[in-house]
């Protein structure tokens, strides 16, 4: 016997973007957000109970459920909560994906799906988004155990509409996972679509619009089966005291979201303007990231120019990206800073 | 397309030991501490920075790496580090198990293993241990994916010497799983296995002796090969940036440990010569917890009986459980509590 699995063997696990020990850095290259998270979790961590961390926690969330179901409006019993939004793709990916049920996504997206696919065994079926990114016409032929889209998607900065999701939901047999991590900065989301449908699952995270990234904390909105299937393969206690604690006072929080949500949006205006200037071509950003296409010059230089300077940006070594950099989002004078380089740089 | 594998619905989830609400119950049916988790655990949850919860944590726990290589001399690469032992256990199941490759374990134990297994779709096969709790014979000439020994074992509370584990290491092929939860409360451990083989790891959790069944927090020693795939299949950033600095400060206060562990002891001596006097037949434990077989009247009836007074232990619902009743090591005015109901109940 050998000791692993043959697919476990041959498979690269992903590759999380680099974190500088370094404070002195200028950090746009893991989409985090630049604002600190509301004072209320640091309280509701501060003031955990030793009782709290002694026993184990509970099992469904129930503070949290009730407190984001009153927020989004939403039955608490549709959520499911994960330790980040990966886990909530993983427990998916476990519940629907084997050698005979392929995960089907449109391409090129968050990098994570085709691993978790290599985990499980699975096939994977990759079909490219549109030009202008949106939802292929072959993906609502397809006959997937699980499919995904991620809306907006990464790292195109694009949104699908919710009627198109719709369409696509419909057209499947199998469960389709919205991924959306990103929609607190995007223009609409497609939350009510879990009362129509019983077939569709909704991902949020609390990495990005919350400023938790640091705190794992992501959560799954879909039908009664959906929820049922989750919670046999979920860890029983998958989310620690604290964790919960954290996100109820993150979720309540609804102003201090909004207003961060609005500082990265201006912010992301501004970036996309002044870089336009620049040449670099750019999509409106649904994202707290933009994707620029680099036309004078190779993108990864680029990317090792800005890094001489301690400035961090994404490059993606994979053809449909090869000339492209992904700038995350950063406060007005981190984005100062970036402005002034890249014109440096190309000009 | 059904919307989900066939293995996941025929299967039942986990039913984890019921936590009551109430806080004014003597809660002796989870094997957690009575004890509070150190204060330098406290102070490190209170003081983490909302830089930390801002940014993505660290994806290989260096700073508990370090402190724990110190602590226990090992190798600090080592170590792989999840949420809760429950994610070791789901880890090391997805790098060795699938329908290829079974699930071998002795029984009657954890009974987390064998869905496990369901959940990966892989055969189990379970051999009892002998009488006085030792490896059955049979198990050293299975070839399984995974074996998983769980020593000190639940729910039986007996202990396997590391020169027998070594033996069984030895005769198996596949990776060898040395679940060591309770191993604070034991006379030995086997943690010097992983340096002389490389299909074993040791897994140990910090939901008992350190008091923090509510953080979630378990680790493994392994070789390197077996760090490396787990490192592929575990959520990149597993665990979050305060689980990480709290498991640091409490595998750091070793002394805090070693007094509570010192005091449940103490307990456990004095709880099985009660309850002996009763007329329960108790071997000696290695755990914080005694199973008790009971031959005055139904297990069940005590357990019940138990409950009316507030008196929360575990009653199995298996039969070669039947008779026996599951009781954690409470505080020394717990147990006065749960002698003196006893009593009643048996006299």
């Amino acid at each position: 016997m050998e000791k692993f699995r043959k697919n476990i063997n041959a498979m690269t696990g992903y590759v999380p973007g680099f974190q500088p020990d370094d404070a002195d850095v200028v950090k746009l290259n893991t989409n985090e957000n630049p604002y600190p998270p509301s004072p209320k979790v640091m309280e509701a961590i501060a003031s955990i109970s030793t009782d709290s961390l002694r026993r184990y926690p509970p099992v469904y969330w129930d503070t949290f459920r009730q407190a984001a179901g009153n927020v989004l409006k939403i039955d608490p019993n549709s959520i499911v909560c994960g330790n980040g939004g990966d886990e909530i793709l993983t427990i998916l990916v476990r519940c629907c994906c084997d050698n005979q049920r392929p995960l089907a996504y449109p391409v090129s997206t968050y990098s994570l799906y085709p691993i978790l696919a290599n985990i499980q065994d699975c096939q994977t079926i990759e079909i490219p988004f549109t030009s202008d990114g949106q939802i292929p016409d072959k993906l609502f032929d397809i006959d997937a155990g699980l499919t995904i889209l991620c809306n907006p998607n990464a790292p195109s900065t694009t949104l699908v509409a919710k009627e198109d999701v719709a369409r696509l939901t419909e057209s499947l047999s199998g469960v389709l996972l919205i991924d959306e991590a990103y929609v607190d900065f995007a223009d609409g989301h497609c939350l009510d679509l879990v009362e129509r449908f019983d077939n569709v699952a909704i991902l949020r995270s609390m990495s990005k619009g919350y400023s938790l990234a640091g705190l794992r904390f992501g959560y799954c909105v879909a039908s009664k089966p959906i929820v049922e299937a989750m919670c046999k393969v979920k860890d029983s206690y998958n989310l620690n005291a604290i964790t919960q604690a954290a996100a109820t006072a993150a979720i309540m929080d609804q102003d201090w979201l909004n207003t961060n949500v609005q500082k990265v949006k201006e912010q992301r205006t501004r970036l996309t303007i002044e870089l336009r200037k620049l040449g670099l071509v750019i999509p409106d950003s649904q994202t707290n990231f933009l994707l620029a296409k680099v036309v004078q010059t190779e993108a990864k230089k680029i990317y090792q120019k800005l890094l001489e300077r301690k400035i961090f940006i994404r490059y993606f070594e994979q053809a449909d990206l090869a000339d492209k950099i992904r700038i995350t989002i950063g406060t007005e004078e981190q984005n100062t800073l970036l402005i002034n380089a890249l014109s440096e740089i190309l000009s």
